[in-house]
């Protein structure tokens, strides 16, 4: 792989509340929410004039809203109408690849300036099954049609790490707990709520219906109650990431253009792409993705670092292990030892290398197209320092890291980012 | 738009036998062929090993074989996991888009050779309709509730070409002849039979059934007559393309390294894209499309050309009115006047600017995904002089255009080739 052309920037970023948005809310609209907010964080603001082209990562629109060909049609929202506008799609990493393309087209030095969308509008349809669009990411010939959905797929990869490396449920749920804590201080979150407000609610709800109130002790007892069920062994509902309906929008620029929009831009300063066989028994390993080692080998070596060079990272937790996984993946950590960084709080707010201080996916929410740059999003805020309420790190970001997954790991893309 | 950062070839290119392939192949299947053709036509071959990321255009095998993450998947085929592959969608226009985004990508510095692929299987299902899912590119709030499908939305470009230029159901017809023509000489293309060929055929038939012979006079005579029914105002049946499914696979490297692979590379001199709103009750014109206009104006640009500097062009003719519109939209003959040269024999095989040498949407066939990069592949073959049977140009071509189309409009992609 060899370097940019030339060097691009993030000017902009911002992204629509995620949540269950529909009907109040379609993908034209989340997007222009988005659109909305980013433009409104873009220091000088930033105009369709101003703009060449809209790449739009979006998973199945054609699955999820029966409306395929989306480039065209948000770039004619935006008033971008007749640049070039497509659409990228890698799975759950599609706007992780978009943002991708973004970059290469600017430094090929046919664009200069590139709007990055992600939409996903997962609860339209009510005839549409979520987990059933969400499969034909897997093998639709051979892993589909036996019954393997994501939950059942990441219940097998988390079973592998439990048996190799030890892994417990309990190391799983410090995962969730972290996140939802993080995604309790992000308004743009689905869920802002962190488990123990979670498990005080339902208390409440009990005591206000007369029922026997649980003796949960803490969140781990909470979590390992019935409150908390087996989707796939040993996932629980609690390690599987959100239903949601979300847009977000990123601008990139060229180097040359990058102060005429902003003082302080955000550099791009390595973007990495592995993929791997979509069937889990066409890999060598159950307990490491081979296309994020890929990405992230390509990632650091154009950023010229190393993994203990990013200080904050958003990584694809759709499901608790993937965090793990990745955090190891991504060279954080060794094999194995992932768990006792979690353990002792290292990825937390507040810890040595914060990790999904959105929120994550667990939390703010997983419109699966839009994951990827609203990742980038949350980078942008925490190296600008404009993180909210009480969510911004509390020193200065010199490099981030975003971490976006495809399917069961299919497809990864990896982006380091340095001021 | 800016120039390349550096120069792409394309080295060699490939497709497998277009046609109603499934149940004996699907995309796998195809694209395997497609890659192996590829590879055969690649002067001193190509391995796994040499190639940096693979490129996929599709439109929407979520709706035709419950299958997304088509990048992964067609990467792992070949031999290319764990090196980047994604997606790349924009209706029909997809794999015009793939072959985009590879040579932006490899003008960027990131990567030296890209290979493209091409795929869509539009029979696999038989509980899918064809014609609902290719109406997923067009509006589905507007204009597919109220029964707008693809023919009624050409159909009613048709008609208001006739009425703005005084073009008539001949005009049309020229153009399906014509490619119907060519097609018979391309062992690839689907149909590969003359509307004279099928008009005898059909005579024979019913010769052999003891029926009445219809006393047609010529290929017209036929095309008016009830074998050739109207399918929407004023478009017959032998005014759209077909159904089909097919792959194509496209390698391009950077100038660096293109003569490791071929003394004879050709050159992408000019590449453009362009969008238009999804309605057509959003345009400005029912006559002209602008994402042509501006995806050629752009191509043409990058390329230092005019467009009577082009000697032949793959026009994307997925109804005859197309070709028509795309001859005017590309600057070859102003607005109404395409339709004279047709009848002087201009776009035939041995006319002053031949179109559609390989036969065409019309008779090569139609896979959505596919078209974009199988129209390269054409361009190859008549620049390299390779082209089967009677289809090889006269002269040597020095300079070749491809237009691809997605919806009715929506998007464009125009790649210049230049030897």
């Amino acid at each position: 792989m060899g370097k940019l052309a030339r060097k691009v920037a993030m000017v902009g970023a911002g992204m629509c509340k995620f949540g269950r948005n529909f009907p109040e809310k379609r993908n034209p609209d989340m997007w222009i929410d988005a659109w909305l907010d980013a433009v409104d964080k873009t220091d000088n603001g930033i105009e369709p004039k101003d703009i060449d082209a809209c790449y739009v990562g979006n998973y199945s629109s054609d699955l999820f809203n029966h409306q395929g060909h989306l480039g065209p049609q948000m770039a004619n929202l935006v008033g971008l109408t007749p640049k070039p506008a497509a659409r990228f799609e890698g799975a759950c990493a599609s706007s992780g690849i978009a943002l991708r393309q973004a970059v290469l087209a600017i430094a090929s030095g046919v664009h200069d300036v590139v709007a990055v969308a992600g939409v996903e509008c997962m609860t339209e349809q009510p005839t549409v099954n979520v987990t059933d669009v969400l499969a034909t990411a897997s093998d639709s010939l051979f892993e589909y049609p036996a019954g393997a959905t994501f939950p059942g797929l990441y219940g097998t990869l988390a079973s592998a790490h439990f048996k190799k490396y030890g892994t417990t449920a309990e190391d799983l749920m410090r995962v969730g707990i972290k996140n939802h804590e993080n995604g309790a201080e992000n308004p743009y979150a689905q869920m802002q709520q962190s488990i123990k407000d979670l498990m005080d609610s339902k208390r409440a709800k009990y005591e206000k219906q007369g029922r026997d109130i649980p003796e949960w002790e803490d969140e781990f007892d909470f979590l390992k109650s019935s409150s908390n069920p087996i989707i796939a062994y040993p996932l629980r509902l609690f390690d599987c990431s959100l239903i949601t309906d979300g847009a977000a929008c990123i601008f990139l620029t060229a180097e040359d253009v990058a102060r005429d929009f902003t003082d302080e831009p955000i550099w791009i300063a390595g973007t990495g792409q592995g993929s791997a066989a979509l069937s889990l028994h066409d890999r060598d390993s159950l307990t490491s993705f081979i296309a994020t080692r890929e990405a992230s080998k390509q990632a650091y070596e154009m950023a010229g670092i190393k993994p203990r060079d990013v200080q904050i990272a958003e990584v694809h937790d759709c499901f608790t292990i993937a965090e793990i996984l990745a955090m190891e993946d991504l060279g954080f950590y060794e094999k194995g030892k992932a768990v006792d960084a979690i353990k002792e709080g290292e990825s937390k707010l507040d810890g040595a290398l914060p990790i999904n201080t959105s929120g994550g996916l667990k939390s703010k929410g997983h419109p699966v197209g839009a994951t990827g740059a609203a990742q980038a999003v949350e980078i942008f805020k925490q190296m600008r320092g404009i993180a909210e309420r009480n969510r911004q790190v509390k020193f200065d970001v010199e490099t981030a890291l975003t971490h976006n997954l495809g399917g069961s790991g299919g497809t990864c893309v990896v982006t380091v980012y340095q001021k």
